[in-house]
């Protein structure tokens, strides 16, 4: 059931033992969301704690570093920027119908919580957030400011992308001001490569592979390529833009290898193509210029031939 | 002689035919700048002219496609985000001692303008410039917000690096209010490169030297490469910042040797190296996190000893 802004401030009023759940590989906007609320409930002086399925990664540890880790019984389950259950990931699955509260910004949400504050026109969750945060009339300081900005700040392509609304610059611009060092933020998620994934970087684009007269461009990291560079996953962050930033390209398609003979598919496009309604055919979903699914097959020719099979009708009714 | 936003105004005022110099190579911000100055001078009943040295890139000229192209006598002359004379370039050198008004945020300024308005706390001339259109009574439009966004967010890497204030961020949001396309300003300055770009900087990066124990990584575009891609020095904007991404990296070093046998320089730092001292000591300037200079020397070798040698100090001052 949709819940508003107001209703969402009472019900966290109403509750002191909290559990904000991350979805699983978590990004910069669902760890910012959650420590942002964490730390609002903490001055509400409430009990909350941060779970993930996943491990949080490194490069976002300065948003889990001030949490408070003792555990509790919670009286009231909230996951900040989880469309669908199995977003939930393997650990939080059993708490699959146990969420009381979802506060998120993906159009493609299912209304798995009992309670969901959805603004599908927020470029982040933590723009949705914010506003809950304000209803609560909780002031705003360094450690709450830090995540906001690093969910907005990386749900926008730090400002570049076209989700980009108005009032995220305002609050950008407002959590600036309660002390957060966005320079050194956007260096941390946006301007530091290891020299490993930068390697791996070359390597990848060298052999970029084009589709529909070069509407489509495609790029692989196979397992090899993985293990020879020794990064993992979430060294990879950003990498998904590149394929469709060559000039002419309207979809870009960024397939990552698994262990486990799965291929992780992230999906951009520029101007025509809805990715969220290509990947919602292929079991995926997300936001029309970013969307992403899984496949499961035997080799990297065989995903793209899956994937090109679902782009054709989008490409061909944009001719 | 320093001048305040509202003289800069009242000057603008008082005159009816004016031109707007853009500095040689020229880049958002001072496109962006001239361009918006223009259209609020259009505005005011006024003939404005825009003239650079160097030709505006393809990339820019939706910033001066709708400008007017009237020659006239100027009764003003103004320099916008141009830092000392030798930036007039060649073309408008014969201005040297002719310009009335300069309007810019380099701290390096030489104030060789009869007038000049800078803040250099800003992080554009377009915010400088901003500041000077409110003072005149202007309303927005999407010319001018335009204008204004690009230089803005050219200027900060997209709102990425150190520089950006928040009132850049207010800015942003205002000219998005009067129907700037930022997302698509945004793909084209940052989001777009060509197919010949990309093998250019894939071979490039793949050659990135180290110094100073890893502090410092330098890339080289020589005369070989950019001939053999077939790009020229407009297409590489941004690549000056691929260097100190590097983990551990304080200094990042771009190199682009031109034909007449001189090397064009970007130095970019990350936390504690003031490179537009460093670059100073080089006849060159900028600011402390992105400068630049101009060196003759008969190799690519030549011109990295006499970079590390500028470089030496700063990085035995801060081990």
């Amino acid at each position: 059931m949709n819940a508003t802004v107001k209703e969402t401030a009472e019900i966290l009023k109403n509750h002191s033992k909290i559990y904000v759940f991350c979805h699983r590989s978590p990004d910069g906007d669902t760890i910012g969301a959650a420590s942002a609320l964490c730390h609002t409930l903490y001055k509400l002086g409430k009990k909350a704690k941060l779970l993930c399925s996943d491990n949080i990664p490194p490069k976002y540890e300065y948003l889990t570093k001030d949490l408070q880790n003792e555990d509790f019984e919670p009286d009231l389950i909230v996951a900040v920027d989880i469309a669908d259950l199995q977003l939930l990931g393997d650990k939080l699955s059993v708490y699959g119908d146990k969420i009381d509260l979802c506060i998120d910004h993906h159009a493609s949400n299912t209304f798995y919580a009992k309670k969901t504050l959805l603004d599908s026109t927020a470029s982040a969750a933590c723009q949705v957030l914010y506003e809950v945060i304000k209803e609560l009339g909780v002031e705003f300081d360094v450690t709450i400011g830090t995540g906001i900005y690093t969910g907005i700040s990386t749900d926008t392509g730090c400002f570049r992308y076209a989700n980009t609304v108005p009032q995220i610059h305002r609050i950008a611009a407002e959590m600036m001001e309660v002390g957060t060092n966005a320079g050194k933020i956007n260096r941390a998620m946006f301007e530091t490569k290891s020299k490993n994934r930068l390697a791996a970087e070359c390597e990848v684009l060298g052999k970029m592979e084009y589709a529909f007269d070069g509407r489509c461009a495609a790029i692989t990291f196979t397992k090899d390529i993985l293990e020879n560079s020794g990064i993992d996953e979430s060294e990879l962050e950003g990498v998904a833009t590149m394929p469709r930033q060559i000039e002419g390209v309207e979809v870009g398609i960024t397939i990552k290898e698994r262990k486990n003979g799965e291929f992780k598919i992230s999906m951009r496009s520029n101007e025509y193509i809805n990715v969220s309604d290509v990947c919602g055919t292929l079991g995926g979903g997300g936001h029309k210029r970013a969307a992403g699914c899984t496949i499961k097959a035997d080799s990297e020719k065989e995903v793209k031939d899956i994937l090109y099979k679902a782009l054709e009708p989008a490409f061909l009714a944009s001719k």
